[in-house]
């Protein structure tokens, strides 16, 4: 017990310390984090009409292109055609069966074109006949050596700084952050805790089928090749009140699969706070929005637009957008 | 920013006070009461070898019987009676429509002969057509009047006070509790934070499915008339994974329902503590355990014995029961 008072009193100190310096020193000067500050200060207000108790303070976030790079393709689909190809040498049939060989032979065009059956059967057979524990062992080793294909960086080296400071901003507020995406939970469990500080029992993603069995005596969890939620459009106001409970106050995402979590947290009342992450910097990220099949913004725009949310522009409002190397 | 710092500074205070009292005080000095001090000492001393940092500390437990009591029948059932009974002018044809017209006549035995399939239709009845929102303060205005049948008080009055220390023990020493349970995971969320201190987030429970939908033009969660996933006995350890992503190091339950929960948590290596409420106090509360419907240990009991788990003897580990009127 002793322990977790030093730990709380250190806690506070360091608090103390952060908010006496720039809490988000990434950001430019502008409508943007002018926004952040204006609707933090007032929710955190006892004084303001808008004063939301911190219990009610919570914040989604999505992951792939809000939090981290999602180009040339999702980081999970990357992992997937990697452990297809790790696993090749035990599955001699992939060679002639679709949509492996397409893998395996490195046509991305073929493997497209077999839509989201192509995409599950590598999903399934990437993510399933293991244990959770097993899996998360394989994402952290295979996060820890593998490289993004241009900026030749470590994929957890690809978060946006400016968001990390937000994170740690809002949690400072006694806001609790969350994540709510799309992608698989675990895969997105092995490295968020140490990547984002966000825990693991407060990431919300698609989710796999499990199942519990005795094996030898020893009761176990078995990954089944079989999609149980998926986490993405209207799955994630669905997924958020199955999980959290509670509707968010804030919420932070960058494509059209986050929509309908922004319109959820939006449309209460009080004061409520949408943001969408707009990739337009060519030079030191990518530009994409309204026609890009990764991360398509396109809906979203017009009702950022129409609901006066904001909308981040990645090479105005951001000093820097990967930590430093 | 500076009230979380006056927050924290208070809450370390509190701890401070509340380490210097005793923590288990409703609880007798016999073997329950040191196996759980014991092991929280030892997981919490850093010279430990079973030392846990505290991120890893999950608690989990079982809500019906464990929490609170759950005689003569499980409280969320009594109030798919009373909200049926509440509907029914508006459902003229429950009169003689079954299970319906059983809950409506107080024909129990009836009532029970439809099985599965009349719980499940009393529970679409009570439980779906609103949204969240509205069911929440459909529960919360049932819970502030409604009194047990015979202890005449309100449920939430029903909870057992040496439960509700052990909560409170676990959180003084970091450990993040969750509720585990079989219950529909609204309902609880309904008063789980009130009467536990356990946020909406930290409540895993059986969920009905959801619709996400434009309602003139305001987005809409809808509660349907079907289940989507049961967090009872297998779906117990599977919840966890699903929604905590991390094994828990101590639960409690009560009943077979929680063996598989209390089997996973125990398996891993370790220190780990493992516990189950045993219902023998016919005076104070009630006895039941091998042959009763609601609530059976039976396969828990033998478990237990054999894996060296505490088994909480009501009228001997306990000074009191519920909290003092």
């Amino acid at each position: 017990m002793k322990r977790g008072l030093v730990g709380l009193l250190l806690f506070a100190l360091a608090n103390l310390a952060y908010a006496q310096s720039d809490p988000l020193r990434s950001w430019n000067d502008g409508p943007a984090r002018k926004a952040i500050l204006n609707f933090v200060a007032d929710v955190t207000d006892e004084a303001s009409a808008d004063f939301v108790k911190p219990e009610q303070r919570i914040a989604t976030f999505d992951n792939d292109g809000t939090l981290w790079a999602e180009k040339p393709i999702y980081v999970e689909f990357q992992f997937a055609i990697d452990r297809v190809k790790a696993l090749a040498p035990q599955h001699p049939e992939w060679k002639t069966t679709p949509p492996f060989n397409h893998l395996l032979a490195g046509d991305t065009t073929a493997f497209m074109a077999g839509g989201d059956k192509a995409l599950l059967a590598a999903v399934a057979a990437s993510h399933s006949g293991m244990t959770p524990e097993e899996f998360e062992a394989i994402v952290k080793e295979w996060l820890a050596t593998a490289k993004h294909p241009t900026k030749h960086r470590l994929y957890t080296e690809l978060v946006y700084q400016p968001m990390l400071e937000l994170l740690t901003y809002l949690r400072a507020n006694d806001f609790k952050t969350f994540i709510v995406s799309g992608g698989g939970v675990e895969f997105m469990r092995a490295f968020a805790e140490r990547t984002y500080g966000v825990p693991p029992d407060q990431v919300v993603g698609s989710q796999g089928k499990l199942k519990f069995e005795m094996v030898n005596g020893k009761p176990t969890l078995m990954k089944l090749p079989a999609v149980q939620f998926i986490d993405d459009k209207d799955g994630k106001p669905i997924g958020i009140e199955h999980h959290i409970g509670r509707r968010p106050i804030a919420a932070f995402g960058n494509s059209d699969g986050d929509l309908e979590m922004l319109q959820w947290t939006c449309a209460s009342s009080g004061a409520r706070y949408c943001l969408f992450v707009h990739h337009d910097d060519a030079v030191r990220e990518w530009a994409y929005d309204r026609h890009s099949t990764v991360g398509r913004l396109d809906a979203g725009l017009d009702a950022a637009k129409a609901s006066g949310w904001t909308v981040v522009s990645m090479k105005n409002d951001w000093k820097t957008i990967f930590p430093a190397e």
